[in-house]
């Protein structure tokens, strides 16, 4: 596999390239934006999305769909509302047989589906893999250590993708639970805000630490209810990446909880934003799809309610507490 | 189960009185110095371990081992090096259907037992349980939201305690696997000063979520090994725990870890904590079981090389990465 394209430019897109120069690959990056992509490519960095990173000459820079044909897999990493528009467009030029791997977290809205599922809709041939993990894009770029899950269901397929962009500082393990590393990057924002809640309320450490380890159960409940494995939420895409937008309050989906928790109402903490806050869609296509396998996810719920539903914060956390004592594990 | 005994009065020992008595239990608090527990008693506060704290005038302090001889159970609340001396003591007077709680974490340093192990030695026919997970002590005696791992092999004994000494804010999660919970709280220790390290060398936040998740991995195979549960360590005394210690940036092993990160030396290090750094020495002792059991732990491995044994920091942290790609999950 000595030809990687990379389909988006943002942040992550653009500090993957980096990573997957310096494992010595040759490397396109592709953006839908002709304007941004000529920018990139002249000022050899991309002072938006990852100011002070320069970008080796040799990594091709390109909005034109025709440049991806030949690559020997394809990271996509485009936000999840636009995946589907974005398959759209590359569909013809991609053949079947091009693996791609799916580098951003999130559920289609409208339709509720992983980013898998909205691939499988778009390309039924091409192979499927999921990258996932806690990663800063910023640190990748800088070549500081990062190690992330590199999930498909061909173990081969995995193996490889892993020997072509993985190197010393940027590290993937690999998995065969696609579908459970997408599941811990769907439920993480959801529990990032619950998090900030935590902290806004200044219920200290020992309830931040709770509701981290109560919430990973919650996402093994699903990971397990929809065919996935326990083992992968103990992972870098479950527990890894939890604990980065639980504790290094960086995200907006942190920064939403800090600002309810500290008694912000939700118009206004929302308006405070600046920009998308993904667990607050998260949380209520969560709920639905625990609601259509028949699972209690309390603390997602109690986010869904707060963020989406505007119950009282005071109120939701209350009843949280009152529940039963219950044996501890992801069953219950 | 009316009356709880509590044998210990340091921050710990005293913060658990203070949950008990919230529960609604009768509270005897013993401590083996007199003087001290004297001083206790008139003030009603434990201005040394557990400052601005009120007593409630309800709870019985005592340095007399028969005022333990009624409770229908006891916590054992001493340091883990100290705990064969205090059982010692208490052994003529405790009835051997009294069950014995043991609060404290780490390993017996001459003999590498576990807690339980060192209990079962001293007093072979009392039942024995575990309370385990995220606890600043602090933050239990004000009535934060806090939650423990609370095992025994007597689910009934566990069901029963819980019901005791739980309350609206300090809320037990039973368990079957005192082993399990036991091993992550000696282990988490040794984890804290890899993620000091991590720190001190501003390596990032990607690598620190990465070196909690393969920690978590570490940890899972010794438990595993020793017959305990994969599900305790994805658990309040597993990840909850190892994130509080990891993250909360208060305890000892952290600050010792991020002394040697900024390049300080092993003796200065040293020389600047203010106590026993309890992870050195459980370093020690958890590679001791490890190579015992036949299997690989690289962090602590990497831990106790760099704190006890003179290694140098910047080539075990190069070895470490150095290592290939491999399968995610415990069992690699």
């Amino acid at each position: 596999m000595e030809h990687v394209a990379i389909a988006g430019a943002g942040s992550w897109g653009t500090a993957l390239a980096v990573a997957c120069r310096r494992a010595g690959r040759r490397v396109t990056l592709w953006g839908r934006d002709a304007g941004q992509m000529a920018a990139l490519a002249g000022k050899r960095e991309n002072p938006r999305y990852l100011p002070g990173i320069a970008l080796d000459p040799e990594i091709l820079i390109s909005a034109d769909p025709d440049a991806l044909t030949e690559a020997d897999a394809c990271l996509l990493v485009v936000p999840a509302q636009v995946l589907r528009a974005t398959l759209g467009q590359l569909a013809p030029r991609l053949k079947p047989s091009l693996p791609l791997v799916l580098c951003a977290k999130g559920i289609e809205q409208q339709s509720g589906l992983l980013m898998t599922e909205v691939a499988a809709a778009c390309l039924p041939d091409n192979p499927l893999a999921v990258l996932s993990g806690p990663t800063f894009a910023a640190e990748v770029a800088r070549g500081l250590p990062t190690a992330v899950t590199l999930a498909s269901t061909d173990a081969n397929l995995a193996r490889t993708l892993a020997q072509a962009i993985g190197g010393r500082s940027f590290r993937p393990y690999v998995s065969d639970d696609p579908l459970g590393a997408e599941i811990g990057g769907a439920v993480k924002n959801v529990l990032a805000i619950a998090c900030g809640i935590v902290a806004g309320r200044r219920l200290g450490d020992n309830a931040g630490a709770a509701l981290i380890t109560r919430g990973l159960a919650e996402m093994t409940r699903l990971c397990l209810a929809r065919g996935g494995k326990a083992e992968t939420m103990m992972g870098l895409a479950g527990l890894g990446d939890l604990t980065l937008s639980c504790t290094a309050r960086q995200s907006r989906n942190f920064s939403l909880g800090l600002a309810l928790g500290e008694g912000q109402d939700l118009d206004a903490a929302l308006k405070a934003s600046r920009g998308v806050v993904e667990g607050r869609f998260s949380a209520a296509a969560v709920l639905a799809m625990a609601e259509g396998l028949g699972i209690e996810l309390p603390i997602c719920q109690a986010v869904d309610q707060v963020v989406n539903q505007g119950t009282d914060l005071a109120a939701t956390i209350d009843r949280l507490l009152a529940r039963p004592f219950k044996a501890e594990g992801f069953s219950a």
